[in-house]
């Protein structure tokens, strides 16, 4: 979709200057560099920032901010672009801060199960770092997401179920301001009631209220056993209503996913695999050897109940990692199912008794629609995702993908759900955030915004609604 | 200790008319109704409020809100009068808001494992209406708070190192702000990632930024076997160690408590308990039976190659019940160790490498003193607590209890832990704030006290130090 994109002035000669002598080939105009700076995963038509700025330590987004502020100019946060509602777009111009190159582990504390990084550390890149240590970081969104980013987005994935999202695994922040102060959030320590909670206050903040240059996470130990399954069901219902009875029983899973019809097809098509054409659950399971196998048992006799079939088991760890490529590749997968199509992808979070109805509505949304629509997700938390296809320049696509997401977005927040459980709200479902919280709390986060960032240098746009736009 | 109160105008009469035509006999002036507000469980004086509405509603509390900012008066958030650091102390004067009234649960939804209540309702009136559920709420300090109380401190208690704290087990609130607005943050999802996380920023606010009267809360399925033991140890380290041990494990213990030899005796003499003399941890397993049992089996192994002795093992929930009993009410045991004394309570936190040198030293500090100090706590997460006992009236005990304060204090500071695990700021932290987050993270604080209430109607005095303060 084109956004409107406000008139603003070039670069002030004085600013490019002083970034040349500050950053030198590290500040780039170039037209490619501000390609790769100018769209993210979403549907949203590219906006190509003034300049990018790789930054490369704290010291040097201070120093960034500070002659930004200065001159008047947005500084934008880029990690790894992975996001998919346009966050990462300068609607209103400015500099694009690519934290890529802040990629080093700082340190890894082994015994208390935590790690410092930098925001550019990527997730793959930390759990490959810590192959030998016997401990895991769990939060897995479907890209090759920074940390920072995962954090500026209260990113979760695959495995939030059981080990949480970025807001129950990071202990602390190293965030720079807009007034270009270094303000360290969080201990070590495991919980604390020393004062506000400014590490939940930036995550979730999508880069608006500061810029996350570090992190402290929590860790996990590797399980002593792992074991996944994938399971075939009649229909979506029965699938959605074996997850409802395994959450409500308390068995401590560790993955729940859906995936539908179109998303199985599309895996088979992508991944090689020979997964039954029909709504299909993976599960896995963590804990002891005996706590495993009794999950399992357990999940597979209320899955059986239920109509599910074809229980096919892999515990050996490659087998494991096959099938959650193949679940992690889904998002790609569906977008080779339309040559030439964008995904226009959406994602809702609904309270659990609500789940199979909330789903089932919107199979009959996706029945009254041209396109392919795809439908998948962590269904354990209540949350599921559309893949949406459609041909950019169709309107009737667009208007199509439109009316779908808010058919499923009016429909969670009916639900008393929320109108995204992890892509965020970036410019593309801003509109939704009056009809969620309500105009008394989105005016508290105004205050917010106004209080820490005065002038609106920090990602501007994102998250808070144009004013006087009404609902 | 006794407080510096600043002198304050009466509550002017055009206030006090409105008031009493507005909420009747639950507007009261009288001396012992006052005298009830004006102390908690800290080691503070009392000071009184000037008075003391019993609020029974959300509106309530918005029309006593819009009288009070009317006329510059502060209010001060009252739940069940528990709190340890002086939170509910109306040190500038002003009205405390009593909102014990509001003690209506008014939703369970079994089916999403959360429910609805209103600010007043305790911890133990919750999980007794909970009783045929299935369900119960975990988070126990050991007074019976409200549960409006143990958001604004970010409560936690002996089930967090499985279960988390309230910051974890919120989903949502309904918080009056100062401007008299009431605002709805969070939805009935697990998860969300739409917009700034006003829940996490009112839970631990203390009532300075708003006042919490509604909530919704995660509840959690009973497990279906538990299992309960004790364990003594020939010293403190041999103890901490088994703890240590048993978190890097990833062991889901759902408790984990040390008692030291004077905490265990003060106990044995309250509840008539026949516990060894000696360093002790208090366990709790929750599961399967089976996982119940291997869990039990296998910190039983590393407590017994530690040197733990004598394992008692509680299945019989009568004597479990019994046990955690004696637990709970370790606080007050320990208070009847000193005839007339009263306590100065701690808590700190600290990261789970370093609680044993923590723990250490913090033995070879109160060896110095003449005072009799009990230590304790929920040493799963590294968070414990020491109950100085001091004659209030007798300078050389206070002294040595700040002085403990400070070395305990200090010294988690410096491991990268915490001031408090889960007791709070009031005003008995607020000269640590500073030395634990920085002095740009307090400003940070500061601009958000400011900008939600700007005139310093909420609370005052409270988690911030006064200005030029120093550290």
């Amino acid at each position: 979709m084109t956004l409107p994109i406000t008139p603003h002035p070039p670069l002030p000669d004085t600013l490019i200057e002083a970034l040349q002598t500050r950053f030198g080939s590290r500040f780039s105009r170039g037209e490619s560099i501000r390609v790769q700076h100018g769209r993210d995963e979403s549907i949203h038509t590219p906006i190509l920032p003034d300049a990018v700025v790789f930054a490369e330590s704290t010291e040097e987004v201070v120093a960034l901010v500070q002659l930004a502020r200065v001159h008047g100019v947005q500084l934008i946060p880029f990690g790894a672009g992975s996001s998919v509602e346009g966050h990462i777009l300068p609607i209103h111009g400015g500099i694009s801060v690519d934290l890529s190159g802040m990629n080093r582990i700082l340190a890894v504390h082994n015994d208390d199960l935590d790690v410092v990084v930098e925001a550019g550390v990527t997730r793959i890149q930390l759990n490959t770092a810590l192959r030998d240590t016997g401990l895991f970081f769990p939060i897995d969104p479907g890209a090759d997401a920074s940390l920072g980013g995962m954090a500026a987005t209260r990113a979760s994935g695959t495995n939030a179920v059981r080990y949480g999202t970025m807001r129950e695994n990071v202990l602390g922040l190293t965030v720079v301001l807009a007034d270009g102060s270094v303000v360290r959030t969080g201990t070590r320590a495991r919980k604390s009631s020393a004062g506000y909670d400014l590490t939940r206050l930036f995550i979730g903040s999508e880069g608006t209220l500061g810029i996350i240059t570090e992190l402290s996470i929590r860790l996990h130990p590797v399980p002593e056993a792992m074991s996944a399954a994938v399971c075939a069901f009649p229909d979506v219902d029965a699938a959605v209503r074996t997850v409802i009875q395994t959450i409500q029983l308390g068995v401590p899973v560790a993955r729940i996913e859906l995936l539908d019809t179109l998303s199985i097809a599309a895996v088979n098509r992508h991944s090689q695999t020979t997964l039954n054409e029909t709504p299909t659950l993976f599960f896995e399971f963590h804990g002891s050897e005996a706590a495993v196998a009794e999950q399992a048992a357990l999940v597979q006799d209320i899955a059986t109940e239920l109509g599910g079939r074809d229980f096919a088991w892999a515990t050996r760890t490659e087998d494991r990692n096959r099938l959650w490529r193949a679940r992690h590749d889904a998002y790609f997968a569906c977008l080779q199912l339309k040559p030439g199509a964008r995904a226009f992808p959406t994602d809702v979070c609904v309270p659990i008794s609500r789940l199979a109805e909330a789903i089932a509505e919107t199979n009959e949304d996706i029945a009254q629609v041209s396109i392919p629509v795809a439908l998948f997700g962590h269904v354990g938390d209540g949350n599921f995702h559309l893949v949406v296809l459609v041909d950019p320049d169709n309107p009737r696509d667009l208007a199509e993908a439109e009316w779908l997401n808010e058919r499923v977005v009016g429909r969670a927040l009916v639900m008393d759900g929320t109108c995204t459980g992890e892509h965020g709200i970036g410019i593309g479902k801003a509109k939704f955030l009056v009809r969620e919280h309500g105009a008394e709390a989105v005016a508290v986060m105004r205050t917010l915004k106004a209080a820490l960032d005065p002038d609106n240098l920090l990602n501007p746009g994102k998250i808070l609604p144009p004013l006087n736009a009404g609902d």
